[in-house]
């Protein structure tokens, strides 16, 4: 569960690869690979990126151990010999990492076919980082993306992420809780994601306190006692609207007690949280907020707003932690340029039977432009050797029949930033707190429409046109070549 | 993403309760929490579990090391206050496990409502456990069970787990394919998983290989050179029919090569394994196994079986690592029992609305029954304290009007089996490979209707009925009292 070196968080094939490679000779050779998804997450338009930290962290370990070392010697092939030989084993033990590494910064809006990240290096390491990156990535953008939907439902109010117990393992509650963190929410339930990331926690009590006592008033009152400071009760361990009547009284009789909330998990809750109110308000606790949980999702929220529900905070749990509706983001790493023996680039694609499967050739950056009011028009994906003309033209990615032109002296940004060069970190990543801010400005600058979770506008994001004119020429020589 | 001490896997209500129990002075109060689920996963019949063994690795270190210490001090209240007095926290440093666990051995068939886990000892540090528990088994039980399901769907062909790249975290790929090996898989692609469990792993190369070359039979020529022994082609870089005529073109004109297999990762994959095989036969490759992926799970697995599908080796990834069609189990863990300030137990229950929801009390145990081939018949769930009679009845969970009677003299096994005994491990858990081998020998003890993936038929599962009796009895209570 908690392994101590996670370097062999990798598919065997990229391993076997690189001893091919390694048997080849070709150690040093060039390549560029390009990590992208392919469908927005959600039926959405958009991700927001996390996840970068946690593999700076992964690649900054990436150094295999003795017990590493151990284990790949022992490997055999089906009929007993060792998979790899010794001296291949003896350089991943001795290799010092060189790749450079450009990435998009957490909390940046992304969309489909965006280099996310970008490793350029020998390939044996730039190919060896794949699958935990991917891992890594694909799972801390899913989650910052549902957060993000889940707290634009919530139109601001307190969105309490509660999925520690059903995540998808350890890491599922404690990464997952970091990327709910980016995405938007404003505090957890879990205290190992607490300690860790500085995410402020909260809880109050489970029906366990309530079923720990004689009945529902003594347990109440029990609470009281204990936490008058800090006091919010859980009402639908029996009955919710009994509960509420209970807290009130209690609330009563306990002078300086300061019930801060109440919970309901279970039931109608927009019919409830009316009624509740209702009694909080006539009872002069205008202030307790209530608190709602019980499978909630965006969807869920955006009704119960609708309904007019009477709810301060919500607490998210399994919908949030898990992805609901889309388990994974379809992330992949492509190799997208190797150089040859002479040291030229020669740019790479995989095709398809579906254009859109495709992957797109080249060194690759995404530039965002912005109108005059810094709002994003239009995203660029080019090759970093473009020559720069006053016009662009974009084609496109999945309907060739929709082009634009911008201005190349238009405001804009390109997203992917140097984080590694040559081995070493160059990118100071800023406090998770900074992220969820950044994230929160990112999507300011996109017009609502192509943020909503519920059929959003498309928006627009473009290959330049030598670089799209160059993807067409290499898929025709393919072609050709490869009957 | 790797932390050094696991033990605040909690949710922080667990420590608000915590203290204040240990300020109400409960802290030897004994309690009887059990872990179950109410639906099982996947519209099926029935879960696998797992997870035990991990969960009592979590319990062997369930210490607040100095820094999970010094950050609980410094947790406060809206009002800047301390949340926890020093001498909780005291508490808390140095208190030692004493709880008795009795848990359902890893591999064993699991229904709804049946203890999965069973946890009696201070209330404090059973509470404790609820989410660090239900993180662990919820998770893998569900893939131990996807697994099961795909493996069924594949009848008998060999299944990879190929999900680390889209497994929700680092614990997601690790932990998730523990289990998928638990479900029947036989084999990964993730290298720290091998490594840690023992779990075979398997691998070939990738498309960027194909692409890191000239064209694809330069690529194929160099793979056969480097990996003689061990060689499989992967197909579908560009062309999947072109890809096969040149992999037996290699193969042919390469001496002593042993083309263990080709794999297709794309398109139609009964259409494409149909022509793949014959022209294989056809050229002599009879034992060349094709391997399929592509975004694969049990209904398309049992899909290309019916449609005549070649395909020997099943690469299953997304779908299995993240249960696809259900991202949770809903395990819950609820008190069931709990001793009166005179050590006298005191059974409890959670209501609800709706009657599938009200828990169960008491110190709960669940019987598996046998007929004479061994075959099982029905399950039990029944109080320790039951008092055995020669005639059982069995009232249905969801159902009451379904009842059965069995005699309690028949073949039958207790699945709860003791774990820790006042905080001291007490069991020696098998090998995975055992617990892998145990779960098929379960699942054959189960007529294959009643686990059958699709449209299974209903397995009885029953409360005794002094349990049952005894249930509505504090149903009626609670709804009197709380009024």
């Amino acid at each position: 569960m908690n392994p101590s070196s996670l370097t062999l968080l990798i598919d065997l094939y990229e391993l076997t690869m690189a001893y091919g490679y390694w048997k080849l000779g070709m150690i040093d050779r060039q390549a560029v690979f390009t990590l992208f998804f392919r469908n927005p997450p959600f039926q959405g338009n958009f991700a927001i990126v996390a996840g970068l930290q946690s593999a700076i962290d992964f690649i900054k370990n990436f150094k295999f151990d003795p017990s590493d070392i151990h284990y790949l010697q022992a490997l055999q092939t089906h009929n007993g010999a060792p998979l790899f030989e010794k001296k291949f084993i003896n350089y991943l033990q001795n290799f010092t990492f060189a790749c450079d590494v450009d990435g998009v910064e957490e909390g940046t809006l992304i969309f489909p076919y965006e280099p996310l990240i970008r490793v350029q290096g020998p390939i044996i390491q730039a190919q060896l980082l794949e699958s935990a990156l991917l891992n890594i990535i694909n799972f801390q953008t899913l989650i910052a993306t549902k957060a993000s939907r889940i707290c634009m439902a919530a139109e601001g109010d307190e969105v309490i992420e509660f999925g520690l117990r059903r995540a998808q393992g350890v890491d599922g509650a404690f990464s997952g809780t970091r990327a709910a963190f980016i995405g938007g929410c404003h505090a957890t339930s879990n205290v190992l994601a607490g300690k860790h990331f500085g995410i402020p926690v909260q809880g109050t009590h489970a029906h366990s306190w309530v079923m720990a006592f004689e009945n529902e008033k003594e347990a109440f009152t029990a609470y009281a006692r204990v936490m008058p400071n800090h006091c919010t009760f859980v009402l639908d361990t029996y009955d919710t609207m009994q509960g509420i009547k209970k807290a009130i009284e209690i609330a009563k009789n306990q002078k300086g007690l300061k019930m801060m909330g109440v919970r309901i998990d279970s039931g109608d809750l927009a019919h409830l949280s009316i009624h509740i109110r209702k009694l909080l308000d006539n009872a002069g606790y205008r202030d307790t907020q209530i608190i709602a949980s019980n499978e909630l999702d965006e969807m869920i929220i955006h009704n119960l707003k609708n309904q007019g529900a009477k709810i301060d905070v919500w607490g998210v749990g399994t919908a949030l932690i898990t992805g609901k509706g889309q388990a994974a983001l379809d992330g992949v790493y492509k190799l997208s340029a190797i150089q040859d023996a002479n040291n030229r680039w020669r740019y790479k694609l995989k095709t398809s039977e579906q254009f859109m499967k495709t992957t797109n050739p080249g060194i690759l950056q995404v530039r965002r432009f912005f109108d005059t009011q810094g709002m994003a028009t239009c995203d660029m994906i080019y090759d970093i050797e473009m020559k720069h003309a006053k016009h662009v033209d974009l084609i496109n990615s999945i309907d060739p029949s929709k082009k634009k032109q911008v201005q190349s002296n238009a405001n804009h940004k390109d997203l992917l930033v140097p984080i590694f060069r040559s081995g070493k970190q160059v990118y100071e990543p800023p406090t998770l707190l900074k992220i969820q801010t950044y994230a929160q400005l990112q999507l300011n600058r996109f017009f609502t429409s192509t943020h909503h979770f519920l059929n959003p506008q498309p928006y627009f994001i473009g290959l330049e046109k030598t670089l799209y004119d160059l993807k067409m020429l290499l898929i025709q020589s393919i072609r050709s070549i490869e009957r």
